[in-house]
């Protein structure tokens, strides 16, 4: 398989973008295409011990940075890591694409006519899927790509991410629910309103709507939303862990006792953030785009990059762009 | 001051309800006015000591509950606990009705023509005003009583919420923001997209646009939100407070080491408890009604209740309604 890994993504790039890279060839075996400025991938490259790997550089002259604007991109970087790395997907070269860049930045170049890889045919719009970091890992489905949306993309985005569940995960006949502000009848805004009986026609294995602590439970597989939702409800969730972590910290510090206390509890508080830990997941599959894109956190790290790769490379192996391609004809 | 406090609200009522009403008249020396069954209230009265206090008992036929639909009680439940409260407080007999029941059902009641407050004059949507129960105790308007909103009602909730701020809290000039999926310019759903101009233009201290990060750290006064988006922030919240304190304890008991020092650090985890804790707030003030209205949470204890009652009274003193009034006018 040959990986394609955008070396100017990541907050810190190249850095953890090329190790990423490195411990993946190593782990997999399989060929990486490291994409962006050639002087400072090399640079990163000599810093590794890459004997016996197979790891190709592409030089791309320009880079998107997470302040860029999407139409900024688009317009203005036709060089950028991200363009040159995609279009390597798009012409058979590679078998995916991923980054640790701007995701408003890789949709809008993943839908470039010329160098992008399209959308899937029958697919309106494509969406970033989140495996959210709880004991359950299930999907949370739009996250950001898609602020306004129609009744008929939510069902898509049940419809695609169940396919990924199912394929990726492995979990047969995946529980679809809608995220509301409650369970019962007439709850919901008219979007979600709107979307329930399209859920109820669709034959997906639709659970009926969930509220955010049901879904943190386990209620469900595949948790549809549109992408400001999704993408509010998954900052919540980040601050608000933060929040805490921050407020027990302080509070163990606050007498000698408690401070002791702490020192002896750390082992639990280390395993309690293993668990919830983002980097294990990886990254976000854009999904509906025609070929594999897993954009990963700003923030993320060699491993986090590596786990990344890992999840494109299943994604590729489990041939799920062909089973949205199959399951929209359906 | 008379206060009218419904005595069937919470879940456990009227137990929590009407031990809260005895602690607020003794607290306060205010009149309370207890509404519901008689019987039941009566009951719950002789458990307590309520000598020199000045505690009324009204009785009512019926009683709404959690799983009513607001439809169902503007109909079906004329003599609820909610519909003789507020019709007390319309009717000059008493200056706040405060009630841990369903909130969809309070606004519905006050909504009735007959005996509900109905809207200040320029209205155009009461809403749930909730303070966040973190440091800076923020406040996030609307938290569900509009899951669909335009962008005039959330430039009125804005209003509504800066002046209960600036009147209740003591806030000076308080800073009023939108919650949004990110802070740039382009960021935000059409509705908040459609919204900023309004608050730009509208002599409020709009400071922009905030994500829940930095909403939790203080970063507003007022977040302003449609009501499906506020709710989805509340119970994301609460989800995950709740599974982390879970998985933080399961992890500590693991071993015995760590269950040692989670012993140790136990007065921390007090500590943390209480910074957070939801029942000192008190209760969400349904802004925009022609009445102070405050709605506790179901899981209301009687120092929550207590603390209801408190903020209530605040803001008959404050007259915030009469200053939601004129500021409408301006």
């Amino acid at each position: 398989m040959r990986i394609v890994v955008d070396a100017m993504g990541s907050d810190d790039n190249p850095g953890p973008d090329v190790a990423g890279a490195v411990l993946a060839a190593r782990k997999f075996g399989d060929t990486m295409i490291l994409v962006g400025d050639q002087a400072q991938i090399e640079a990163e490259l000599a810093k590794q011990d890459t004997a016996g790997l197979s790891i190709e550089v592409v030089h791309a002259g320009q880079q998107i940075v997470m302040t860029d604007k999407p139409s900024d991109i688009v317009k203005g970087k036709p060089d950028s890591s991200m363009h040159v790395g995609m279009s390597l997907v798009k012409n058979g070269e590679a078998d995916a694409f991923v980054t640790a860049g701007n995701t408003g930045g890789a949709l809008a170049v993943a839908m470039l006519r010329q160098v992008g890889l399209g959308r899937i045919p029958g697919v309106k719009r494509p969406a970033l899927g989140v495996i959210f970091p709880i004991e359950e890992r299930p999907l949370l489905i739009d996250n950001g790509a898609n602020a306004d949306c129609k009744p008929e993309y939510l069902l898509q985005f049940g419809l695609m991410g169940s396919l990924y569940v199912e394929r990726v995960l492995g979990v047969q006949n995946p529980r679809v629910a809608l995220i509301s502000n409650g369970e019962e009848e007439g709850k919901g805004n008219s979007l979600i309103k709107e979307t329930i009986p399209l859920m109820q026609a669709s034959g997906l294995n639709y659970v009926g709507n969930i509220e955010p602590k049901e879904f943190v439970k386990g209620g469900a597989d595949v948790g549809v939303t549109d992408g400001f939702t999704g993408n509010i409800i998954i900052k919540t969730a980040e601050a608000i862990a933060s929040y805490m972590n921050g407020l027990i910290k302080t509070e163990i510090k606050a007498s000698p006792l408690t401070t002791l206390g702490g020192l002896l509890a750390k082992p639990a508080f280390g395993r309690v953030k293993s668990r919830l830990d983002p980097d294990e997941v990886g990254g976000a599959p854009l999904l509906g785009v025609n070929g594999v894109v897993i954009v990963a956190h700003g923030r993320s790290n060699a491993y986090a990059i590596k786990q990344a790769i890992g999840q494109a490379r299943r994604i590729v192996e489990k041939q799920v762009v062909e089973a949205i391609q199959t399951g929209l004809k359906a």
